[in-house]
């Protein structure tokens, strides 16, 4: 159970009480619907007309969207509201015991000046697996797109007239339950926020560097590394900090004795490269319940499979793999992939003391700027693609 | 570094950058001072008079102690005012990275119609620990003590008069920094409130059940396991659903391929046994990275050590030894402690589909009985000691 080839554990397919209502095979799911939605909305007139998009997550919209459920009356009709603080009980669990989680997606203003959200039901399937890992209640997922498409489209003039920015899409679903007792909760807030911004890591296209020292864990077999959990990440933060102090911009997190490459910062990880047997290879880890199954991660492997170009994997490489492939000049690119930054090339990993420098090819030549530039047509609606939602 | 036994990570010996302030060895860490205390109490007449104690942790008292820090501002004074619901940022990283940690400790009201705190130090330390590695900012442990008591001091008439129950004490340190980028905070609160109540596990002295699958993973080196973060237990939901669906009170968190026994539920867990050669041993896991320092643990080994009558060892058993020793009938009991429950004896384990009935001796010759009698005669000032602290 510890190897990470070992079979995933099969918490997803267990059953749960009616109250939940996750895995309700054939049945509809008791959920809020979109067509109940209740406004609350600013006059024109004391709306927000600019927005400082200098910082990523800091600037957010005029309006939000909250939805309340609790085990005695099931969930209430959503609101988009004006952004407001949260009014939550001291012992509320969420603040105690982490019973929390989020997602990240965007919404793109295009050329044509549509709006467009990329692959947003990859981010409602995933929101509704971490509420089950969370015991927070199941809802439809497409009801909650529905609302989030209806809020996007209210905050529309948020979204920036740039081929860079976008608006973040920030879901996030809180246990309110107002006890101590560590318990399922019996209430809980599901709300969604807007902030509009340029790519999470504004550094001018320079490289990252990252911290690799196997004395950190991100996530365990057994634990919620595939799930957007609040715990994943505050558990991440003194290695961050450690990794700062060290002269690095993030974490890379290893694994196991033999220190496999898992993910980076809050990103998941690919290895652009000439693999032992001399095949060009594209690979990053599998999702094996360590790995969050990351929406640009899984959009880098079907534009990479439809290519058919190269070879693309799912499979764990080492650090000593590694290594003896940039020594032997087989690396051709490192990079980071996620929602808040989409694609972030890796420079230099310090690894046991010493300076791993992956080299800098010519631009135009790499892969990155290729997946960038094919992500981005979609986005900005110059390519046309089912993978976005008109809102 | 996968090995339980290996090195203890080191985090807790890196100097951090001045603004958080921990380990400013001989130097006074910047803090708020119980002298700032402001106060805004209610006027007795509007103060609560009576205190539902039916069920742990949902009833709380008439004030909270609130203290604010930003890395600008630095600590704030320290108040006590009405207890009310928080206002957060809905951006908050507290509620969306899992930057929280948390406390429990309690004051009992003795015979003699003092108020003592139990070990309150160990807390305090425990909790400038998990500050620590939550990248939250360090304070004066004593100061924070002062602060509680004097909370305690004016809550004083909801210490049950009981020689069952108590005030139980809830530190909580969030961070409060309303951005999304993932980063130490730079504003936080730290905040107290009380509850009070009976033992948690009011079974009436009915036996826990656990179950045992090692397909969940409470904590893993690398980890948060031995600080009181709150993902440590948002993570550990779906498994103590999971129990309950298979008829268990309580998860017994397994660790590695050998599945040691390290905890159960949220509390540290104790067996009390003929070992292999045939001596009488108390053992609990040691304080590796995977467990939680508990106090209730640390005095359990503090007085049977002084006690000197049988061996009392900090290592790891696995359910192999437990099952031998079980059929040999070499277990004389196992139990779980903690500050919630105190001392809780376990009866059953379901483990690879099989329930393992632990045997119940003469409740009067028990450990547990003997341990809680010990324990509780210094919490109700029964017995003279310098572990309590009158308030």
């Amino acid at each position: 159970m510890f190897g990470v080839t070992a079979a995933q554990c099969d918490w997803f397919n267990l059953e749960l009480k009616p109250l939940l209502a996750h895995n309700m095979a054939g049945k509809s799911i008791p959920s809020f619907q979109a067509a109940d939605l209740v406004f609350q909305l600013l006059s024109s007139s004391t709306r927000e007309t600019t927005a400082d998009v200098s910082t990523f997550g800091t600037c957010f919209t005029d309006h939000m969207l909250t939805i309340e459920w609790s085990v005695t009356e099931g969930w209430q009709p959503p609101l988009i509201k004006p952004f407001e603080n949260l009014s939550l009980h001291p012992a509320c669990s969420s603040l105690h015991y982490g019973i929390q989680l989020f997602e990240g997606l965007k919404a793109y203003r295009g050329d044509d000046n549509r709006l467009r959200i990329f692959r947003p039901m990859l981010n409602m399937q995933r929101m509704a697996n971490s509420a089950k890992r969370a015991c927070l209640p199941a809802f439809d997922q497409s009801e909650l797109l529905e609302c989030i498409r209806r809020l996007v489209e209210i905050e529309q003039d948020w979204v920036p007239h740039s081929n860079q920015g976008s608006l973040y899409i920030r879901p996030t679903f809180i246990s309110t339950e107002p006890t101590l007792g560590l318990k399922t909760p019996t209430r809980a807030l599901l709300y969604v926020i807007l902030s509009p911004g340029r790519p999470y890591f504004a550094n001018g296209g320079k490289d990252v560097s990252l911290w690799a020292d196997p004395k950190y864990t991100r996530a365990w077999i057994g634990g919620t590394g595939d799930c957007k959990m609040g715990g994943n990440y505050g558990g991440s933060m003194f290695a961050q900090y450690e990794a700062v102090h060290y002269g690095c911009e993030q974490v890379l997190w290893l694994y196991g004795e033999d220190h496999k490459i898992t993910e980076a910062g809050t990103m998941n990880i690919f290895l652009h490269w000439i693999n032992e047997d001399g095949e060009e290879e594209l690979s990053t880890p599998p999702l094996d319940g360590l790995i969050l199954p990351g929406v640009t991660r899984q959009s880098i492997l079907d534009i990479t499979r439809k290519w058919d170009e190269f070879k693309v994997t799912e499979r764990y490489l080492t650090m000593a793999q590694f290594c003896s492939a940039l020594k032997q000049q087989r690396v051709k690119e490192l990079f980071g992939s996620g929602t808040a930054c989409m694609i972030c090339p890796v420079g230099l990993i310090l690894y046991q003391g010493e300076n791993l420098h992956i080299p800098n090819q010519e631009k135009s030549s790499l892969l990155t700027t290729r997946l960038t530039k094919e992500l981005e047509d979609i986005q900005y609606g110059r390519t046309a693609s089912d993978w976005t939602l008109l809102v």
